[in-house]
């Protein structure tokens, strides 16, 4: 099963789109172009075919193994990250002094579509490892960075997040893991954590932990949590590794997918020998892990797009080469079409949500311009849930689709549609279920913002869709889109409205308006696409180029038409009375 | 992982709801009474839950496997099968007098969500042996079933469908086996057939395959299929076995669930010594197997409810036992509620679509009145392709929603919800894809019929409605639904016109057509058990038995506001004129 991308639209999303070309106005890119960009995408998407996907089906077949007490990988896992980790991929956009390329997340997320969509379980070893050499690069000392960045942007060494114990999952704020602290500076940690991606295996020589403990006195709750860091084994003034720091694998999850993935329950400190360093300020460990937390979130959400966009490929291949009555290749089905229009629809307008957000995280750290940092900040804490929720649903929607267009071949283990659906599952459940998104975006992003965020972030919308509309063949979708736009915003205020009155109302309108939220954004983003498009074809491209750019345009006419109402579905749910699930019948 | 049923709702079902007690006024089924029928139902459950329950599990991790060119079942399957049939549940509503129970097909359904929600592979054995024995009941010779059916009715035989091969799946037309005359009246077969359930395995002494090919010189097309009788082992004339029959397992699939029940790839008559007998009449194949296959759809559907039924309960115990955030069990989220109502709304709803339409079969048979007869033979003919894939797909969506209340958990084998999701995708799948039903229902159902079923049947929706409405407190939802009704007649002469004069139109619209047309019924059914539960409650029942009723009318209620909306999603779709989907941009 090979690895599938459509490189094309990922290059019409980043340059002629979304023209990411512009990061090099930031300060820290100034040295960079485009072409770079696009060569290192290229490469990306070469590695991500040859080195990666090759493994994603034994990878999955054979799984990760417990032996005695460590994880073994499947084989080529460990050969193979060695490489990735030579190539310069495990830190793409983290800081050049430490070891990493220096270039702009929005690089490091695009790049990630082809590791994911390659091989999920593989490119979550990066993913861990990226995060926690950000959050240390971030929120650590400089001896800290020192110590471990140079070896973890190398692969040399990989990385965890261990927030989740089995009392405490999406109530982060009940974990009971202590840190005690000793003379030396550091602190003892003890305590079980679950649920740790990668947190065994033999792909790397030491795995650095960062770890939510409470110091022994703190406040409960979410407020007393402090971030350490807490190698599996020491490391030794000189930096060599030295004993073992009392980090035990208890077991691994036998799960639906990812199954080269370990997801490791660990015991930290079970012969009290587990030495933990403090990691940012005492007690605010829950700040400095939600900035990773986010980071991840939007990576999530590329897992539904990555995994999403190659299952859209194998079934569009299929469909193109299976024929059925007679000599009929069953793409010439309309009831097949209609199913691989919806994919290509959700593929690319999921690809281009997270490709903008991910430019919003360089502009609102890296511009020059304090307002226009705080404009992209904002509106990328506001599509953060929508990023991971609605992408990593749709996602594996797409996959669902992928395997009726297999038919009965989708259920076997003879073709990767399958295999996608299970490993594409887990984004909608880690890193906050999307239930907790959706709260979060209805809570925290909207009624506790008094929604001017989103009303802001609406205008722009109107405002490029107002662009959009300059051409004659577009006008009409910006408009649907328009006036959607407008049932959403009488939808926000029913929300708001019943929230002021009802403290059930959040919770229970959440998912809805998440999801109308997210198929608004989606159906403006395929419009303005479709703009761009329009006018690539004005140059006379070859008939290929055009095709292709005809496709843009097909496919925000389907999202428009064909899926946005999806949003009115949302709406009617928001706006009728109806509680019945809150009622005592169940 | 204990199968889980809601039984009180499938006694509400069938007895008080749909008054199945009611058949007994059928000629055959005129000895029997609704406590008969009961406590069949109550034994089947107990069955279910205490002797195949329990190896759903393992069956799933062990898998079928093959070893020396036969299948060997997983552990404690061969024991279990031998029970059932001891028990009489394998062929409950085949005739007594060759060894079923004689009880109405509408029995043999709804005991059949016992058997399929308890473990899908195991249920899946009775399903295709039953079908096969309904077959030559139906279609064979007198010689034909005395030489069958009591070892099939006894489970001592299994059966099989051979319809698929490799380059002729969707369209069975283009099969290539064939039947060749033999001097003696028998047929020599060969060919292979591929995705043959329970085609080869160790719980029977003989398997009987019902096979679909072609007497040499018949016409190509589904015209010239004929359906042979070919059993796995010769039968000698004193019916004790002879000779292997020249049946050959190749080899079975690996596939994403239902990983118990082996789909067999079989070659007949490698060695030219393949004997089969002729079922019914030359050349009318294609017309005995769809009796059968008609059957098998909705025995489909029912998976969707059976599966969905028992993911719904584990999750909703979950809900109940799993705190976070203090000591709040997590039913008490608003979000993690509505994902329960809706569970619970499709359940409830699927559950007794498919068993009124199973009680239509009964109904289009034995009734004493011609005209009931046509009425609930054309009924069922309209429904079953919504009773198919709109249960199979919805009732994935209840299994995905389970997955989603576990949180990570869902995603472990700790918990039966994954299993549930990979089993139950089968049944959009196999016996006609989803997208097959969609254009069953649009083109054969609905436009060559000119719409006069459909018409028919949604009058009979509105003056249900109308009774319903009686009850003040259920009037409004009723007054909902007859609304939509409206709508949806408007949506359907949307489909007639375009398809006259777009031939793609049907194949373009079949799928949101279904879905609309599914959703409708299903708010029409809870909308109707709603007014029962009003009924009931007059009589002051007993405070647990209040909340149960009262489940049914917030249920009703969840449907119709929150659910029922997913039907003008689709009209929206019907009545767009647009076709992006169809442009060459693929």
């Amino acid at each position: 099963m090979d690895y599938k991308v459509d490189f094309e639209d990922v290059k019409f999303t980043l340059f002629d789109f979304l023209n990411v070309g512009s990061l090099t106005e930031l300060p820290p890119f100034a040295e960079q172009s485009a072409d770079l960009y696009q060569s290192i995408l290229e490469e990306g998407a070469k590695f991500a075919k040859k080195e990666i996907g090759s493994l994603n089906e034994s990878g999955d077949r054979i799984g990760a193994k417990v032996v005695d007490g460590h994880v073994v990988m499947p084989a080529g896992f460990k050969e193979a990250f060695k490489k990735f980790g030579e190539n310069g991929f495990m830190s793409t956009d983290l800081k050049p002094e430490y070891g990493g390329m220096g270039l702009p997340n929005t690089l490091g997320v695009a790049i990630f579509e082809f590791f994911m969509g390659a091989n999920a379980s593989f490119a979550l070893v990066q993913m861990l490892t990226r995060g926690a050499a950000n959050n240390i690069q971030t929120f650590g000392t400089e001896e800290q960075k020192q110590t471990y960045l140079h070896k973890m942007n190398s692969g040399e060494w990989c990385g965890t997040m261990c927030l989740t114990e089995p009392q405490a999952g999406s109530a982060v704020g009940d974990l009971t893991t202590s840190a005690t602290p000793n003379a030396d500076g550091s602190y003892s940690i003890q305590g079980t954590k679950i649920f740790i991606t990668s947190g065994n295996h033999d792909m790397a020589s030491n795995i650095i932990h960062l770890v939510l403990a409470r110091v022994k006195g703190d406040a409960p709750g979410t407020k007393g949590i402090s971030l350490f860091i807490v190698p599996n084994r020491r490391i030794n003034a000189d930096g060599s590794l030295g004993q073992d720091n009392d980090v035990k694998l208890t077991s691994i999850e036998h799960k639906m997918g990812i199954k080269a993935s370990p997801t490791c329950v660990l015991q930290f400190g079970d012969k009290n020998a587990c030495q933990g360093f403090l990691i940012g300020k005492q007690a605010e460990g829950m700040k400095h892990m939600f900035t990773l937390m986010n980071e991840a979130r939007l990576e999530c959400g590329q897992q539904g797009v990555a995994i999403g966009a190659t299952a859209y490929e194998h079934a569009l291949q299929y469909a193109k080469d299976r024929t059925q009555g007679g000599n009929t290749p069953i793409i010439n089905f309309p009831d097949v079409r209609r199913m691989l229009m919806t994919m290509k629809a959700y593929v690319e307008s999921l690809r281009t949500l997270i490709i903008e957000a991910a430019m919003m995280a360089d502009i609102g750290k890296h511009h020059a311009d304090a307002h226009k940092r705080e404009e992209a900040e904002a509106f990328l804490s506001l599509l953060t849930p929508v990023c991971k929720a609605f992408t990593s649903d749709m996602g594996f929607r797409v996959t669902e689709l992928a395997i009726q267009i297999y038919g009965g071949y989708g259920f076997t283990a003879d073709y990767p549609a399958e295999q996608y659906m299970r490993d594409v599952k887990i984004a909608s459940l880690y890193e906050g279920t999307n239930g907790i998104q959706a709260m979060d975006l209805i809570g925290r992003k909207f009624l506790m913002n008094q929604g001017k965020t989103m009303g802001h972030y609406l205008e722009t919308i109107v405002s490029h869709l107002n662009k959009a509309a300059a051409a004659a063949e577009i006008k009409p979708l910006a408009d649907v889109v328009k006036a959607a736009l407008g049932r959403f915003q009488e939808g926000a205020k029913t929300v708001a409205n019943r929230a002021a009155s009802d403290k059930s109302a959040s919770g229970y309108l959440a998912t809805p308006f998440l999801r109308a939220f997210g198929d608004l954004v989606c159906a403006s983003l395929m419009v303005r696409r479709a703009a761009k498009a329009r006018e690539l074809l004005q140059a006379n491209p070859t008939a290929d180029r055009a095709r292709f750019l005809n496709g843009k345009i097909e496919a925000a006419k389907f999202y428009v038409e064909q899926i946005l109402p999806e949003m009115d579905l949302n709406l009617a749910r928001i706006k009728s009375s109806d509680v019945s699930a809150l009622a005592d019948v169940f």
